[in-house]
């Protein structure tokens, strides 16, 4: 056969391969990522790939985007414990215990499930999503696994007097604070930053990893904040490290990991293959993106970071082990590969 | 911020950016992919990214599978007609049509569902899964997407006075008879292929993406193929584009542009971001292998293909405008971004 292979002219360079997707005797999928673990004061680390490209954060950054309800007060206003504190961080998966949450704490700040803006959608977790609709019901907003976070950007615009209505929007004041938050804790004018607007209807700016992983550590390390949001950072990781089953649910790779680290890990992903991680043992924070946005590929790269870092000890490495290099299987159960961090992948070398 | 990239050293060079999804003023994923555009004597028409690697053709495939139940006369035998043949080469997505069109040949050929060896899953089309769910009744194998090729295995061993258990196991005589006839068709010797199992439970072997398209390119120009194998070669396309829906279903992009196209592309998906065709005007066949393995990607890089080739009109290009470049949709419906060609594809604009 002759063959005649084009050349790659005016691409971008490629991240490196850190998962792979093996099937029998084969490699048979590949996920290039980049990886930026950064302190509060800025210093990059460690870092893979091109740490510099704008990246939406999506559901990763929930904890930073939910400092205001804790630093406004609103949280103590309206009695949150860390159950609430959490699920205003998570992706949860619409299991009864989240959604009877958020159900219950809505009518607390005056608000009902229609003054959600998040839209709806079927549970994450199967069998809850298979009782609804074996019950001939459509999933509420309180079932959207952005549900706890719009119920705390009600519950502080409740607190600070504002209107509920449209807090979704771009130039509602409970966006526009988290803007200004974000500028302040990514050290970056966000003024002329990339938007668009993210499955739950809010605002996405676009944010180069490493200033990600730099606002990641500021929660993780907040000594140098001003005194309430440090406060509001140190609650908000202990909220997450009490809850981790509010952070995401059954069988997530978040909810698993944070039960067997407790507080040294605080662990977020996003849709799109984001993952972001505050440290506070070590006072670092991590931000990476998978560049196909495959979330199975975020999680095992997630797990190299952890390892990198030392963060797991033998018996967590095997309690997770599931996790950080996942089965993959038939219809019959049978396991035919595994996702696994690459051959030579460089943050588990490096 | 101080940054300090690592280089990327012993990693296998990237294949082209392709495909890239946007959302509001951003890219926020890329995919990277190999495409092989090759005819019936080996030659190499197109090519972008390394096509020498071994992929796995998974359900791509099935239509070179499903020349054994042409070409041995079981077809026939059992009076087999286009719907049948279709759903032999077909990731269906278990829509009552397929469903009761498998169950229905079974019973003409001795067996029952019982002997369907692929195991089951809900369901792709939703609407057929919530069915099922709020009856209360598990899915059998016949809602497989696969459950029309494993008829068709079934009965070619009928036909030969075969054993039908333990069909899906590469030792039984229906896998090594598709193992010979890939060799042929491909133009390799595949003994010492990579092997693994599909997530049906066949065997799936290893086969560079270029063999791949030259035996896709030798079922649309089967001339030089001995004269069985060219008329099942012949069936199978027509069965195809005579029956697009049975292939894939409802909204499905094998579906939608088999419908458009007509007998001019016979389109097949595969899981991992594979996908083949077979273009009977031209004598040409195509492979593609999306790296990381997004379905997502893979269409819009058969589309590429499609138009870099001219076999799609202008009014096709608008009739498939969905399919060639999919809206990304939020939670309420607002379309906030795109799956699109990458800027600069080099399918595109080569």
């Amino acid at each position: 056969m002759k063959t005649s292979v084009s050349s790659i002219e005016g691409q971008p360079t490629a991240n490196p391969l850190v998962v792979e997707v093996t099937r029998g005797g084969m490699v048979e999928s590949r996920h290039r990522a980049a990886v930026a673990v950064v302190d509060a004061g800025g210093t990059v680390v460690a870092s893979w790939g091109d740490i510099e490209r704008p990246v939406y954060g999506r559901s990763a950054i929930k904890p930073l985007q939910a400092l205001p309800l804790v630093e406004s007060g609103a949280a103590d206003a309206f009695g949150l414990g860390p159950a609430e504190i959490a699920l205003a961080c998570a992706s949860h998966s619409g299991e009864p215990r989240h959604v009877e949450a958020v159900t219950a704490w809505l009518p607390r700040i005056g608000c009902s499930v229609a003054d959600l803006e998040c839209g709806s959608h079927l549970p994450y977790h199967t069998a809850s999503a298979e009782a609804l609709i074996r019950a001939g019901t459509a999933p509420t907003a309180a079932y959207n696994n952005c549900s706890g976070k719009h119920a705390g950007f009600l519950t502080t615009a409740r607190h600070l007097g504002e209107p509920t209505q449209g807090y979704i929007r771009y130039e509602h004041s409970v966006q526009q604070r988290i803007l200004g938050l974000l500028e302040q804790m990514a050290g970056l004018d966000l003024g002329d930053a990339p938007r668009g607007i993210d499955g739950c209807g809010i605002p996405v700016i676009g944010i180069p990893l490493g200033n990600t992983a730099m606002a990641m550590a500021r929660l993780a390390d907040p000594d140098r904040l001003p005194p309430a949001r440090a406060a509001a950072a140190r609650r908000i990781l202990a909220a997450m490290a009490a809850e981790p089953f509010m952070v995401a649910g059954t069988g997530r790779f978040c909810t698993a990991v944070m039960e067997v680290t407790g507080a040294a890990v605080a662990l977020k992903t996003g849709a799109e293959g984001v993952y972001a991680a505050a440290l506070p043992t070590l006072g670092l924070g991590v931000a990476l993106k998978v560049d196909d946005g495959a979330g199975r590929a975020a999680e095992v790269a997630m797990g190299c970071v952890l390892r990198h870092l030392k963060l797991l000890s033998a018996d967590q490495e095997r309690a997770l082990a599931e996790q950080l290099a996942p089965p993959v299987r038939n219809r019959v159960g049978l396991e035919t590969g595994r996702i696994r961090p690459s051959a030579g992948c460089p943050i588990c070398s490096g």
